[in-house]
């Protein structure tokens, strides 16, 4: 069985990789598979390079399910002077370390919020130069693991990337796809679904990704299984999903929100019948540098997958 | 010539299915059409399940026009904490009736709208214990007709949805999509095209759905056309409907609206070249469960429905 | 080496073509390639009609880039009560003359804006019949040109337009997409690209249209780079224009702007993994009947144009 590899975390998440800049991350990653495939259990094929961005597909067996485990994360851009735009949703926090590199080389610099007379907000970096108009920055790494729990920037989505790479040691039938654009309006789970679809006929979509700590999801309540968010999943789906979590007594928690969307809603807005379900360990903190994870609902996570990885396929 | 039936539009009310949730419905209509094909003028071939979630294309003869009916319904989910949340867009009224079932059994509640001192509204339903998480709650059925009007919860669509399985009866060339999730975000429209589109060449729909009375479309004014609503069907196709209608003597209004959306929205927003024109009665008090028709424009979408299905096949 | 040619620009603003109205100004395109292409340095292919809409798309040799430029403008749509309803998003100015035509002939009439008591604004025209409904009025015709810039409705898009135009003269291999609906929601560029893509493996876009004049992008400055908007392009695409730009010399400048959309961020909302880049000639007095552009900023964007269509195919 399969378990929480925190080393491997804190390389991912070393990685830079915001939204349209996922080379570093991708490559990170298909080094990765190419070091450690030969202990999986079951033989892969590697789908990346031309026709799919910096997005990678792996195939096992014959697969009816998919794993999306989206690779970029949120961050800025640097614009006219001095001002940073956002990249996806980050948090602001004044002072909030962030870093990146340039024609220049590298950068560590702060974010600076400034409040106008008329109360309207601009976003500034700190540094004793311009940086090169469109660098990316994102926020510094500071992993900090404790026996309960895992807190640093990006849990979203890095604990769903290494969710996906530790489920595919086991995988005998199954699809694993690392997409990209998934914090800044999309764009390749499109032709992702398109490809599985075509080629395989895959049509059913676990979407590994983190949620967020509410009222009714709670740290070390187990892995949340979202029945909707802003976009509603088929029923039908949702309650297999169910019945397999119960079935094989895993601790998970049903969500319910009325707001957020992932890889699953965007598959939706495809011109695929993809049915999806987003399952995912509760974060607190949610797009911070201080994301936090409890480290039973990153176990519960991993089983709930491989055991749905094995019947949904 | 085909007319309205009020009885089967009160078994269509009956049927529970809001966005995502639409196996029922599906079942009910895809029942009625074994039940009813043979008295059906042409043969008709039935597409339905793996592939198709819970949408239903029907194929007759050789098509090239698809008229396009959802059969989802507004509706709400319970949260936490006896919460609601919307699916689509439902009017809310203090003490409306919903209905639905969990795992304790059949449901029958009210909703209750909660103002907090900043004046936040929260939906609420008041029931002796809570409802099983991700439950669909619909508005409770109640069906009233008179010689001028219908007046029930759901006209919007199961009106499009009974328009589709009329105009069947004597279709000899054209296609009749069954689709699911227009109320809340889409997600079918978009592979039901392109399997209209890949397979049979169809790049014109029809939108059957009800609209709305306004300053400018009225009760008993006859059908209503829609020029544009938020989105822009394209005017060589629109012109050519509007000739149609009026060489043929229908009583038809003319929409001309800055917002709202359709399945006519959606099609335009997939990877398919699709004309197409949103075609329906007007309704009164629209999403709530009074929703007003009047039968004379019930028989002029139908009477232009059977027109036009014929000129553009 | 293609030059601004005034005239042609003069003509193409002559020629209404509002969002889902493109017929006229599809007819007018598909007339001047007709007449012009035997002058081209290389044969073309045009597809266009059945499975098009009113788009165009222009085959040179063995593509592997396509330059989108969208035919359609913003407008109004004619509505109940003298009312009018925006298509795209127009600027808005007390007395701004439009024009149009309904069943009766010709129209020439003014934008009024009201305001209630409450503040609410809304838009009539002033005229002394009510047009038809759904008739779709555009800024009237007023070209402006000095030694030194060009000032004119709807530069945005036939500056465009005549630049994919110019360029054809030139092209030994690449795509040409007219595109259509991208000032309303979009609806073409999906099919477009997905023509492009399974027919001859186009998966690179160069989006040729107007920006803004800003704090970071001025007139004389050269043509613009996008390196994003509201969308983000992917970094590695845009940094081998920007490349390909320093080594041929030519004027541009870098635009980092939040917001904004364009064919480029419709593509990248497609099933489909295309790589794009918005590259234009920046304007002022965005959408409004005064846009005006410098005319180095032209023959700088028709440069780049020319260069990068032979690099990246």
């Amino acid at each position: 069985m399969a378990h929480f590899k925190p080393e491997l975390l804190e390389q991912l998440i070393e990685v830079r990789g915001a939204s349209g800049n996922e080379e570093n991350i991708r490559d990170f990653i298909l080094d990765y598979i190419e070091k450690n495939k030969k202990s999986w259990k079951s033989e892969v094929t590697i789908h990346s390079g031309e026709g799919f961005q910096d997005a990678i597909v792996l195939i096992f067996g014959k697969p009816k399910t998919a794993v999306f485990a989206h690779i970029d994360t949120i961050g800025f851009t640097t614009a006219y002077d001095f001002n940073l735009i956002k990249i996806g949703g980050p948090k602001t926090i004044d002072g909030m370390k962030l870093v990146g590199s340039d024609s220049q080389g590298e950068i560590e610099t702060e974010l600076m919020i400034i409040e106008d007379d008329e109360g309207h907000k601009s976003l500034k970096y700190v540094f004793d130069r311009e940086i090169d108009r469109g660098t990316d920055l994102t926020f510094k790494p500071n992993f900090n693991l404790t026996e309960q729990y895992v807190q640093t920037p990006y849990l979203d989505n890095r604990l769903g990337v290494l969710n996906a790479l530790t489920i595919a040691e086991d995988l005998e039938n199954g699809a694993i796809v690392f997409s990209t654009y998934e914090e800044h309006g999309g764009g390749s789970v499109g032709f992702l679904g398109r490809f599985l679809y075509d080629k395989y006929n895959v049509h059913q979509a676990l979407i590994s990704d983190i949620t967020w700590v509410t009222e009714g999801v709670q740290h070390g309540g187990g892995v949340a299984i979202s029945m909707r968010d802003k976009a509603v999943p088929r029923k039908s789906f949702l309650n297999r999903i169910i019945a397999i979590a119960k079935e094989n007594d895993i601790q998970f928690q049903l969500e319910v929100e009325s707001a957020g969307g992932s890889d699953g809603s965007m598959l939706q807005d495809t011109d695929l019948p993809f049915d999806w379900c987003f399952i995912g360990a509760p974060e607190d903190n949610v797009h911070s540098p201080t994301e936090k994870v409890f480290l039973s609902d990153i176990e519960a996570m991993m089983e709930l997958y491989g055991v749905l990885m094995k019947e949904l396929n």
